[in-house]
């Protein structure tokens, strides 16, 4: 039996947990990354050189008979290279509308899918014009490459406007934001097959601490069905237009007057990986899946589950596997402050129940959460 | 961080699932194989030679640093090579005893523990008066390396008696057993940590097609509470009695009297292959979890779950994965006829919905199997 290898663009924890889903499935993994002691070395070819030259990437690429990426900041010429010669999934289509906020914005207004409103930004008089005609606060962004907050400036006041400018118009065009007033971060994981079937997850909802996801709660609490369908056909409509194959992320804001759409990323997603435990076929093995061209596997999710980031520093583990049915994965990654190093997933009969074991964790972790935490 | 390293005697399919189980716990594998492209091959270097000779046993013992096997059949002197040096679960006493049918028998006994009655034979003469204070039939076995029915008389009437002893006389010491009529095969699988705490998953119920094992159920139907606990109890019983850590298999017959112990294994089995998906922590991640010295995970089993091997060819993935919640392990080994090359696991509200699903499942296989199959 001849076995399909899957090329994953990066090796990191994303990437590991594809493989260690695909490895019963008899599929084989390689992996592009520069750095050979990545989470995702020892399961498979680890290809890629400090220089990311191009000569590694055409090893890279022979070594694999399809390929997709565990990150979207890739080079597209990259993704083009790779296109030319093999499937791609999912298409650089997906990954060039994920890389470009502006292309991001206009696909959900040409979809009707709810949005802050934005305006194009490529002078100082634009953003001058955007406070009046969008008010204020407004959120300043570059188009390209920002994430975690970096290459942002939230305007509050018409007297920021040159500061505004000063620091981001050399990398105009910009997007200027109106200020989404939200109650909570609910994400989206759909998986999209070859054949066009799709399977979403159940909403996902998602505290940060400090810029950094520390925990996730699904199926989120307090969802109506009608909310979860409205999610699911925002998200299906995404897919189908890009053409995806594979996993897919949609982030929205919950507000007072709905769901409002605020990113998307075109691959499997740290708010996604509670469904290791939690869903019958997790995001990993589905996306691996799709890739492959197998039929997509159950996304229900039968209790309520967490999945807390353990960032910066390692818990002990005896400590975390003493908790009933605490599930521990840590990414083999050594420890600098804000880094991801694993995650914890929980599982419980309720809501209420899973909060009083997510508070548990909570003081187990050396790193803060956005928890109170009595210790 | 450094990481510990788990080495296990034997690369096969149960290898590579410990790997796959230990791996999210940052725990790393070497395995000792003398075929290099065996199933575990890619989850961790492989060490072996055609010959398993002294040196290359000796590279794999400085390779890890804790040790397990994934079969009983090791030569005692390559465990004793090892627990010479280095820490080893389960331990030898918990193989020899697995490794001996007259030892594992007189365990039984000495545990109050219910099994077919036996008599050890030395001589034509020890087997004829077996058959006499025993009575007929008789199951005449060698007492060491049997396995699948093999190394096996069954003595139906006195007239065999020279038959069975011209067979097997030159393997004696022999050990005759009483034939027990059984309703069906039921086991048990527990762990034990290395501070002595034990989780036991349910009864299993085991079928089998030509002498290997067809499918599993778990939990058993139709098992009450107490012998559900019983079978705790004869567990718990030799596992602190052998001081075993790690997974340990009871094999029981359910008869109109009870349960019968029939053998051990002294590691994970077949039979647990479902709790992979079908209980909260899998016999492969409890068994490194004790290997590693770590608490023990929950084997509850929270949805009726059905276990489906398959054999000797593989089925079309996508036929399989097309089935709702079917999931799929091929072990990346070639076809071959009673070759066991992967499993597929169910799972279902009820017991009769589960069953309504292994019937559609056979019917996808090449393999016969012990049910009945409308094609």
């Amino acid at each position: 039996m001849s076995r399909l290898r899957i090329g994953v663009l990066g090796g990191g924890q994303l990437g590991r947990m594809m493989a260690l889903a695909g490895t019963p499935l008899d599929l084989a993994f390689a992996f592009y990354e520069s750095t050979p002691d990545c989470p995702a070395a020892g399961l498979g070819p680890v290809f890629g050189d400090a220089q990311n030259s191009s000569a590694s990437l055409d090893t890279f690429i022979d070594s694999a008979d399809v390929f997709t990426y565990e990150f979207e900041n890739i080079p597209v010429a990259w993704v083009e290279r790779i296109a030319a010669r093999k499937p791609l999934y999912p298409g650089v289509k997906s990954l060039a509308v994920s890389q470009n906020r502006l292309h991001e914005k206009q696909l959900f207004a040409r979809l009707n899918i709810p949005s802050a409103r934005y305006a194009e930004i490529r002078s100082e008089a634009d953003l001058r014009e955007a406070a009046t005609t969008l008010g204020l606060p407004l959120v300043v962004k570059t188009v390209t490459m920002g994430y975690d907050g970096k290459g942002q400036f939230l305007l509050k006041d018409t007297t920021q406007v040159s500061a505004a400018w000063a620091q981001l118009g050399a990398q105009a065009p910009l997007i200027a934001e109106e200020f989404i007033h939200f109650k909570r971060e609910l994400s989206m994981i759909a998986v999209r097959g070859q054949d066009g079937s799709m399977a979403c997850y159940p909403l996902t909802e998602n505290v940060h601490h400090r810029g950094i996801l520390s925990h996730s709660v699904a199926p989120a609490p307090f969802v109506d069905d009608d909310i979860q369908l409205a999610a699911e056909r925002h998200i299906a409509s995404i897919a189908q237009d890009l053409g995806h194959v594979g996993a897919l992320t949609l982030e929205m804001f919950e507000t007072r007057h709905g769901l409002m759409a605020n990113e998307t990323a075109p691959r499997v997603h740290n708010s996604g990986h509670w469904t290791i435990e939690g869903a019958h076929c997790s995001q990993f093995e589905n996306h691996v899946r799709a890739v492959a061209g197998l039929p997509l596997g159950s996304t229900t999710c039968p209790q309520p589950t967490a999945m807390v980031n353990i960032i910066g520093e390692h818990p002990l583990k005896a400590d975390i596997l003493a908790e009933r049915d605490a599930h521990l994965h840590f990414y083999g990654k050594t420890e600098r402050e804000g880094r991801k190093l694993g995650h914890i997933t929980l599982r419980a009969s309720h809501h209420h129940e899973l909060q009083a074991r997510l508070q548990k964790i909570a003081a187990l972790l050396p790193n803060p959460m956005a928890l109170p935490v009595e210790r």
